[in-house]
């Protein structure tokens, strides 16, 4: 049986101005590391072992991390940043919030971009400073793999070399492994670990700074799914599951 | 040619107060914060090329490191962290400012630890909660490697097949590593690096929070060596290598 925790990242700067954030690496808001803090003070109360940990590459998720280690007082764990794990790439709209966005494309176009699994944004082109060959932790990738903008969908096809080389590996043999990511790149793995729809996981909205512990025997069923943290977070993480559902 | 960067921790809480740390994972002060911002930023000025990134397992270095890697916009990379690099193990004085120690051992014998190269502290025994069989990180050590105090020697000794296994053939590669240590884990590496005495390394202090760079050619021979940083803390580093060099 092995353990696998996620956690998204805490609230960012942008989360609270309504801005597609993507692959911008904006910082944590002050209120984003408060809840990075309790969430690592929630898994310590609970001892669980962790022998690999994962972040994205970027600062958000990588600090959640961080404080959340140091919370643990697992600091010393090296932690492995893979690309795999960034949100999903945004295109031409990061940086927008909802109502520059409706300005631009108009509310029908919008509303398809934010309810479609497999439509992507609008791309940017190479010379977009925007475009992940202009950053220079991209510099080293093959072109094919720099996204220029991604569906819901793409993102959980970029991901899935990750789950299938690495973590689904490690989990298979018992290991228990941390993963803080992003609320897409994190919906990838949930519909990959629960066997999801592409309806389903549209339906699926993760609490920032939250762990969720899965129990997984040595085929990966899910044998138990929960939340940590205190009883307000936790049961305000649980209605908002329900409420979701009611929203089919 | 390759660039070898090393950062002695920022000044930690327990710095001021003169006690032996060693091993003990206390953390930075608001002081050694600052320090550590500021050398992220001296650094980020010079644009270096970072391949590899080393830590030890001791939050002050690794928080360090966090700041700095942060300050150059490469937070992103992976850190490799490694026990070969922490603070030599202090033993039974772990904990004591210099006032208790010679109250506990007398002057004369303190005098003989802090000026010898291969005279370990007292060690303390495998129940003591300084010994690192009882800190969690280091359980899955091999009994041998774990040090129940060290001398300078020791502490050279431990650093070494870090060194040889690994850094030195990613150095005569031509890769540029930055490493976030400790005075006399950094001393370990200074002494190798420049064929040092023991005479010689013990005279050596390195400044907190202030990176040196090495240009080294593909032999590992120093070709150039420098204080990075603000002109007054440069300055005051170079006064300091000075006057260790007068006190001979």
């Amino acid at each position: 049986m092995a353990q696998l925790i996620i956690v998204r990242h805490g609230e960012s700067t942008w989360n609270n101005e309504n801005r597609f954030t993507g692959w911008v690496d904006v910082d944590l808001s002050p209120k984003g590391t408060e809840e990075a803090i309790a969430a690592g003070q929630a898994l310590k109360a609970l001892r669980p072992k962790v022998d690999v940990v994962y972040t994205s590459y970027l600062k958000r998720a990588i600090k959640t991390c961080n404080i959340i280690l140091e919370q643990m007082d697992l600091l010393w764990m090296t932690q492995i940043k893979n690309w795999r794990l960034n949100e999903r790439h945004y295109g031409g709209l990061q940086g927008l919030n909802k109502t520059e966005m409706a300005e631009k494309h108009g509310e029908a176009q919008v509303k398809i971009w934010r309810r479609s699994f497999d439509t992507p944004p609008p791309l940017v082109t190479e010379a977009d400073p925007q475009h992940p060959r202009n950053d220079p932790r991209y510099q080293s990738f093959a072109a094919k793999d720099l996204p220029a903008g991604e569906s819901l969908k793409d993102t959980i096809a970029r991901f899935m070399p990750l789950w299938s080389g690495e973590i689904k590996d490690l989990l298979e043999k018992g290991k228990n492994v941390l993963i803080v990511a992003h609320g897409n790149s994190l919906r990838a793995l949930i519909k990959e670990l629960e066997g999801l729809s592409a309806e389903e996981i549209m339906e699926v909205n993760l609490p920032t700074g939250v762990p969720i512990i899965y129990e997984l025997d040595s085929k990966l069923k899910v044998i138990s799914k929960k939340f940590v943290g205190d009883e307000a977070t936790v049961k305000a993480a649980m209605d908002k599951v329900a409420n979701q559902g009611k929203a089919k």
